[in-house]
């Protein structure tokens, strides 16, 4: 049920077949996130015409509203959010790191304040293990302790001890759920996430003690694109990637188009961030040429598409100057529109991706894509 | 180019198919409306799987933003919003005298500030049917004062007058302009608005003195559904009825299911309302046994669909449950697949009285519609 075949390489860089309960995905893949089982503006229908084949949802947002047991009785997941195809939750670790308020971290787990009703809540590794399981996502994520990008090594590595101990605990009890499960094959898997900052050493010793826990089907990169430098991150990534095994790679809440191909170059399989949405709902729209902001008065009477290569709704129906009244005049359909253009945008970036990987010839092709998206001409 | 076939009578009631230079509109219909050249939250691929035939856009919005200049470089208006099928703009004459602030009217036309830059501008017939010639929908509207639903005789003559006199200048100038057009079948219609507030009398003579002044296509009845109580409008309906030549009649800005059922057992064809849209963005969802407001504590776990009769996108992929979360989360989805699902309704609402009137069984269908959609029970 869970399986993952390497189809073609090119440096680094890999395309391969990541076989889910629910279907399979093609990698490169860019996810979609879906934070509260909706991903912004757009509808299931949007998603499977923007060629999405596997979609994200947030533990801790869904456990806090509408509850794992609402979305359960509603059928689980995937039937809650009208979406048959494969999907992952994350732990819920980085939301309560990244929350605002009140926090209390100790080996148990985490005591935060919910967002939405100010109540003080507790998860665990066997919580969220639970609550993910009770969701339903085809990949669930071990619950991480994640530290900022600027980390100093003693707090890096005490956030990664934490994680690996916590690693243990989520393992146990999904098998545990695993065994007591009605299902013959189970249907769900656990990927762990690999802290460590932005120290080499840490993250090294990282991989080897979450190798030695388990046989995983697949393994995050977590707490990289928190902060640190750009740079700093490319060259984590390039010196890890001969530590990796060959299970999938995924590097979490990454990026931008640039960040993308940066990470595809240096071994990485799969990626979510909430930039093509959110960026879409600000009127930024990634095109072939860098990003465009639709607001800007070039585009008032511009009758050309917001990119001319891209086969998405928004390019084939609508004009730049059209885009750009939506958003003047503060239309609901430009949010969807920018929205869905930008998801395309990066599973098509992926999609090309992967060609160049199978004809060998991903260096070459991803200098023509930096010639092009970094130039510093118009746009 | 303009034509209007009655295929069919139950008492007032008809069926009947419009033909516009983008295609035909069976009626009775609804139109959505686009209010700045986009139903709000919708896209034209939703208005097509509503089944939308005939959209209605505001010149007066247009005009102000982006302004019709603009979108005329961008194709003119059916192209700028990528809608294909008939298109219907309104004449402004409804948006200046509801507009808060700066207005004032004289036999010229009216002056009033603009909603978006307080700038000073004057709307006059010539100049409403310039700018609906450049924004090209297949049905322009006349220039027309509107006073509100309790305004005396007096001042009701007055607007009517006025109207009448705004009509010939309309009709006067949208002459001129087709027979300076270089295509060569005409491909704009003009449709007269009758006024006369709630005075019968006002009414009898305005239709009189319209068709007088013209062998019109259709014929608008505005100043209705204006703050008057809607036992007023529907005897208004009812009496002017036997007046009313054999064109298409379109009753302004109307309404709610129950105002269309009542609207066309007395003989109307066309409406027009933003309350589908508006009241989907509040959580207000039209449904075969009234409205159901979704935000209601009741439909947390309730897995049944917003409307189980209905063939929407809505309706045959989410259940209420999910709908609700989508709204307590003020996540974007819920807007539009509100709105979509009230769109869809009246539009389905509208081809079963044509089924019914076709069948010449108008008055048993209104009354089993009525005691379902206006029971006392719950929802």
């Amino acid at each position: 049920m869970f399986d993952f075949t390497l189809d073609a390489t090119s440096g680094p860089a890999r395309a391969g077949i990541l076989t889910l309960p629910h279907g399979t995905v093609e990698t490169p893949v860019f996810m979609p996130v879906g934070t509260q089982g909706t991903v912004r503006a757009l509808s299931p229908a949007d998603l499977r015409a923007a060629g999405a084949t596997l979609v994200l949802a947030n533990t801790y947002h869904l456990h806090v509203r509408p509850g794992e047991q609402v979305v359960e009785k509603l059928g689980a997941l995937h039937r809650f959010m009208g979406w048959d195809r494969p999907l992952l939750t994350d732990s819920g670790g980085f939301q309560v790191f990244s929350l605002e308020g009140f926090r209390r971290v100790d080996d148990d787990g985490v005591e935060f304040q919910s967002h939405v009703d100010g109540g003080r809540r507790t998860l665990t590794p066997e919580r969220t293990t639970e609550i993910q399981w009770t969701l339903g996502a085809d990949i669930a994520m071990a619950f991480d302790h994640v530290v900022p990008g600027g980390a100093d090594a003693a707090t890096a590595r005490d956030a990664m001890e934490r994680t690996l101990r916590w690693l243990e605990r989520c393992g146990k009890r999904h098998g545990e759920l695993v065994q007591r499960s009605v299902i013959a094959s189970c249907n769900q898997t656990l990927w762990p996430i690999l802290q460590g900052g932005t120290h080499l050493e840490l993250r090294t010793e990282g991989v080897r003690r979450i190798l030695a826990l388990g046989d995983w089907t697949g393994l995050a990169i977590g707490g990289l694109s928190v902060g640190e430098p750009k740079a700093v991150m490319y060259d984590m990534l390039e010196r890890l990637e001969p530590k990796l095994p060959a299970i999938p790679r995924y590097l979490m809440g990454v990026g931008f188009p640039e960040d993308l191909v940066a990470a595809v170059e240096r071994g990485v399989d799969l990626f979510d961030c909430v930039a093509p949405t959110r960026n879409g709902r600000n009127g930024s729209a990634f095109t072939p040429d860098g990003p465009v902001n639709i607001r800007n008065a070039e585009h008032r009477e511009d009758p050309r598409p917001l990119d001319a290569t891209c086969d998405c709704e928004t390019c084939t129906t609508f004009s730049r100057g059209y885009l750009r009244h939506l958003f003047m005049a503060e239309e609901l359909l430009g949010l969807r529109l920018l929205s869905l253009h930008n998801v395309r945008y990066l599973i098509r970036l992926a999609g090309e991706m992967r060609a160049a990987i199978r004809r060998s010839a991903f260096g070459p092709w991803a200098a023509e894509w930096r010639r092009r998206y970094l130039h510093t001409g118009s746009a």
